[in-house]
């Protein structure tokens, strides 16, 4: 599919992709950067990489598919350092989750010779680094590309083949449609995973520990997306800030009415609500989102 | 331990019970009692008791500890039914999520020769019904007991022995502290996850859909407890309705200030709450209450 490919950060998503990369042969060549030298330490021993690069320019010079898979913050840096190397006919792309800004950045940019394809695989853990890579992380999960209306078909079909490589399942839709969805799947359930920590972690030490103790009432599956990457979080919530405000105001709202129907014991009401979140519940499993086992299957 | 133990109500934790009771063959005779006889037939189908009895009387009869396991606004009428019937010396205890109310409904009755222990199993999936218990759902959770003042050291012990055979670990304290404290790990998290799925459905058909697909994000973690048993949640939330309130109102309070950090772009606040609910995840998994597994373990 692509002769050279090249995988700048080398964390949970990065990481995964030389995985799957490796595992099933998809590149003549493959190429990673990682600014972190511990990072790339790792990938040699796990030989996941053909040649770990040791710097940008070297990890992108005739490579046919550059994936950027860094924070967002970093973008700046990164595409000023390889925007003048790249091959012509390439294609860049890369892996973050709010695409209005990341678009903006990469666009004010002025790339030469490659076709930029903003994308987001919606799959993760909690966990990141080299080390937390799985080469099956996108198996049925959805990648989201965002490209310009500009942008050649045959361009845009190379990436969607990439993902469809990586076992994922494309779509292609605007950035402003995507963080608007992803305001509401990904990022407003962190906002409210990561303030129920908040909140009960503001108790005192003694019943901290009680909280702790009793967290299997449902506590700690909020736990587990709060324990994701502080850095790649922190950009998101800088980045895609208005939309995320948005979704915790209709969160808020949507509370208000909730905490009317407690206050009120209008059993009816509260009825009603939990029997629609069980069925919400149902088409989620139906669409392959999730398992139907018990507790996740977490023994 | 206990020569004849009574289990009323067969769902997710009666069967649960019942399953380990059998299993580790820890009394002479087990009864069962459920008011729902398809529930009755798949108890007797499964052998999970030596006798499925047909009406209250018979199944507390002679009985040295009877389990209820039925939704709170059940209780008054099944302990009006059972309370001039109980052996002499025998334990009635419980287990639901609520415990300054069902303690006062209990009290009230005047209960004969049986002492009150009021207890709650903090475990549990999503699942409910007698097909959704499992043996070992009780290994390595806690089971909180709030005996009153007056009862006698022996008759706790019964009570305490019994969930340890059920392989839990045991506490011991006033329903004021339980109701609080649960209040925080258990019922908060519900009325959140509750509200998150109620928020992002009130989307119109087209982005209910694009929610459902890309609920991998975070959001599907939170439509698991969302989808548990709404009799049973809908009597928590109209019986502990205050304590709720209150926990509501600081978890809207903690959200305000982080809503602040966001819209004020604060990278150093947002860093630190990430940093500090990783921490948290960390403890909870020390003190043996989640699976270290990225993604739950789930597939």
């Amino acid at each position: 599919m692509f002769d050279q490919i090249s995988i700048i950060g080398c964390g949970l998503i990065g990481s995964s992709v030389l995985r799957r990369l490796k595992k099933n042969k998809l590149a003549k060549k493959v190429l990673s950067y990682d600014n972190n030298k511990s990072v790339n330490e790792i990938i040699k021993k796990e030989n996941l990489s053909d040649q770990v690069a040791s710097n940008l320019n070297e990890a992108v010079k005739n490579s046919d598919l550059i994936l950027i898979a860094t924070p967002l913050s970093s973008f700046e840096n990164v595409i000023n350092s390889i925007k003048d190397n790249l091959k012509f006919g390439s294609i860049l792309t890369d892996t973050c989750s709010v695409k209005i800004d990341v678009n903006n950045i990469v666009s004010k940019m002025k790339i030469k010779n490659s076709t930029w394809i903003p994308g987001h695989p919606v799959a993760g853990t909690e966990n990141s680094g080299p080390k937390a890579g799985q080469f099956d992380l996108f198996n049925g999960r959805w990648t989201i590309l965002c490209p310009d209306k500009s942008i050649e078909e045959s361009q845009i079909k190379k990436a969607y083949s990439f993902w469809e490589a990586m076992g994922s399942k494309v779509k292609i839709m605007s950035v402003e449609d995507h963080d608007k969805i992803i305001s509401l799947t990904s990022h407003l359930p962190h906002v409210i995973a990561y303030n129920i920590v908040k909140t009960t972690m503001s108790a005192d030490e003694k019943t901290k520990n009680d909280i702790i103790r009793y967290s299997a009432g449902g506590l700690r599956d909020f736990t587990r997306i709060a324990a994701s990457d502080p850095t790649m979080w922190k950009d998101i919530f800088v980045n895609n800030s208005s939309l995320i405000i948005e979704a915790i105001d209709k969160f808020s709202e949507s509370l208000d009415e909730f905490k009317k129907a407690i206050k009120e014991k209008n059993s009816e009401k509260l009825l009603e609500i939990f029997e629609k979140s069980k069925e919400f519940r149902k088409s989620i499993i139906k669409a392959g989102q999730d398992t139907d086992k018990p507790d996740f299957g977490r023994k």
